[in-house]
């Protein structure tokens, strides 16, 4: 096809966006920066390691001895719940206003040496629980809860412990915000919603399939900015993470297992990415007609050509338009046909 | 004010969305990736680097021996003037377009160890003539012609000979179309062109300039997302690149080389940045109605606490919103209050 070799645009239709999609563009030579590889020895405790259990934080509470999940207050919150209105002096051009919120930190495991593709799918379930549990609690009165996950150094993710972060805010935060107008838009001209469509459509087609199972589908976009991004869906229509049934949630589990081995055997590298749940607005939204939205996972992995070299999004992409170098299929097939099990179990 | 040590949310108008600022979040320790500091001692002539005069590039072509700019092809080009159409199978969710373009590299100045701050006014108006000419070649057929610069490895910018890129394209991108959209708004309601009225603002306000001169004015604008991120305006009505009379080209030299020397002197390195000019479309559009636009160019600069510390746009960002971790009027303050002699002149 045309569209493997030639360059084009594809259109988001969660983002109301274009991405520019240059095949081509793998032929040229890398020269510049490469980025460190991931650290190889991480101890598995870590007496100055904030996240590890029993160890004390920059506030001084001490972590308990948990062997699970275990999720505490972020100690340097980018929101608190208490601020005050900044009271706009109303000029079109200088409008602000208030944000509130809550910032928490959640461990997966007790070991730092350990990651999802390495735990055992009961401890990824206990993991799920916890996420349903906090958009169930914070979302009672927040109208967004933010799960995400920063891995690896390249992503800014400070502490190799196995962790995620969970923001709730009293606004509907940009990404979101525009994720419903489209999904919204969708489902009244198509009378169905978007991703719920979607998630059938890949299936059928297969080509941008990269893991599948009896209730979840992970597909490389036919949008996809980051080279090797993938979108996780539920195959039901399901709102939010918490409206997940107990088989759903071990599926999920599961398949984030053989998800994560992929991206990990992909380079041979603790794969870096950042990942998150969109689902449902909370709050206030709990109580308004939700039935466009359809719950799934972005995950956007930087690298692009091997364990040290990513794709960096400037210049053109920052100023113009996002632009990749592969297609999503030629990524997708590449994911695909890589094994289920972890390079790491092979070598020992 | 509340705004200065407070998180709120401040309003983007020519990207209709907002940014999240949480000033109090640079007390947190940062113990994550630091950066490579850029090389500090880069040949003036390089026989490998296919950017210098007289060397041969990656298609067997020969460099001039240029003594000023010099402007040629992408050898590894992300647009190209023939791509065939795609040929969408015109379902929403899976739809495509047709992208053609040209990608131009040009160089500033034939030494490989010189960047814009060191180099003459009338070198710089060089650059800046060099601009408004690709703008009015490729602009009488394209509709958008993107010049931008990514300036440090950090940047993804694989060589150190000063140089920028300019993209041709057939469509206009998502960030000009968006920005289009927000100022003919803005112009139908209130009966100025946005940022005409912004920069008057902005001049009387004072907090958030950074350098001004008779014809141009730099602010670090109130909707910054990056730290240091800054806006270079002109005062008067001005269109397009090509529409800068002689005087307004050599004021913007001067400006310009103001700037970046602040930007180097901030934090005692070559600053890495992407930057980019916007202004209104033309090909087809030259023809249209405009004057809701104003010429300007953005500068989007990562480093955060220091030489090596950046901030990284990841998870929150990329999934919800973007996040600012100091006021841009600190921003403002900082670069305001740094000398306008080149911390390396001052060494020497
Ligand atoms: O063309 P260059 O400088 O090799 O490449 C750089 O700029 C391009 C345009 O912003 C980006 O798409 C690339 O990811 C980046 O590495
Ligand atoms: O909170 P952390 O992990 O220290 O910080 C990281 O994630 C945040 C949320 O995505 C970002 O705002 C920071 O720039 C990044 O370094």
């Amino acid at each position: 096809a045309a569209t493997a070799i030639h360059q084009h645009l594809r259109y988001n239709p969660l983002r109301d966006s274009w991405v520019l999609v240059s095949a081509h563009r793998m032929k040229r030579p890398w020269a510049g920066q490469v980025e460190k590889p991931p650290e190889e020895h991480i101890p598995r405790f870590d007496p100055r390691n904030p996240l590890c259990p029993g160890n004390t934080r920059a506030n001084g509470e001490i972590n308990p001895n948990y062997d699970s999940t275990f999720v505490f207050e972020n100690d340097f919150p980018a929101l608190q719940p208490d601020a005050p209105d900044p009271g706009s002096d109303q000029h079109p051009l200088f409008q602000s206003k208030a944000a509130r919120g809550v910032c928490k930190v959640m461990c997966f495991h007790p070991w730092s040496d350990i990651t999802l593709p390495f735990m055992k799918t009961p401890e990824v379930v206990k993991v799920i629980d916890k996420w349903a549990e906090l958009v169930e609690d914070l979302g009672s009165t927040y109208p967004w809860v933010q799960i995400f996950e920063n891995k690896g150094a390249v992503m800014g993710c400070s502490n190799p412990h196995p962790h995620c972060q969970v923001w709730a805010s009293s606004f509907l935060p940009n990404e979101p915000a525009l994720s419903d107008r489209c999904q919204r838009d969708y489902h009244q001209k198509h009378g169905e919603p978007l991703l719920l469509q979607y998630a059938k459509q890949e299936a059928e087609k297969k080509e941008r399939v990269v893991v599948q199972s009896s209730h979840w589908l992970a597909v490389v976009p036919y949008w996809a900015t980051w080279p090797y991004q993938t979108l996780l869906l539920p195959r039901r229509h399901v709102l939010r993470i918490n409206d997940l049934t107990a088989e759903e949630r071990e599926d999920l589990a599961a398949i984030m297992k053989r998800l994560l081995t992929k991206y990990d055997n992909l380079f041979e590298v603790s794969f870096p990415y950042s990942m998150g749940w969109h689902g449902a607005p909370t709050g206030p939204h709990l109580k308004e007609d939700n039935s466009h939205w359809q719950l799934h996972a972005h995950y956007y992995p930087p690298l692009l050509r091997s364990a040290t070299v990513k794709k960096f999004m400037v210049g053109y992409e920052m100023l113009a338009q996002e632009q990749r170098d592969l297609t999503p299929e030629q990524a997708a097939e590449k994911l695909r046909n890589l094994p289920e099990e972890h390079y790491k179990s092979r070598e020992e």
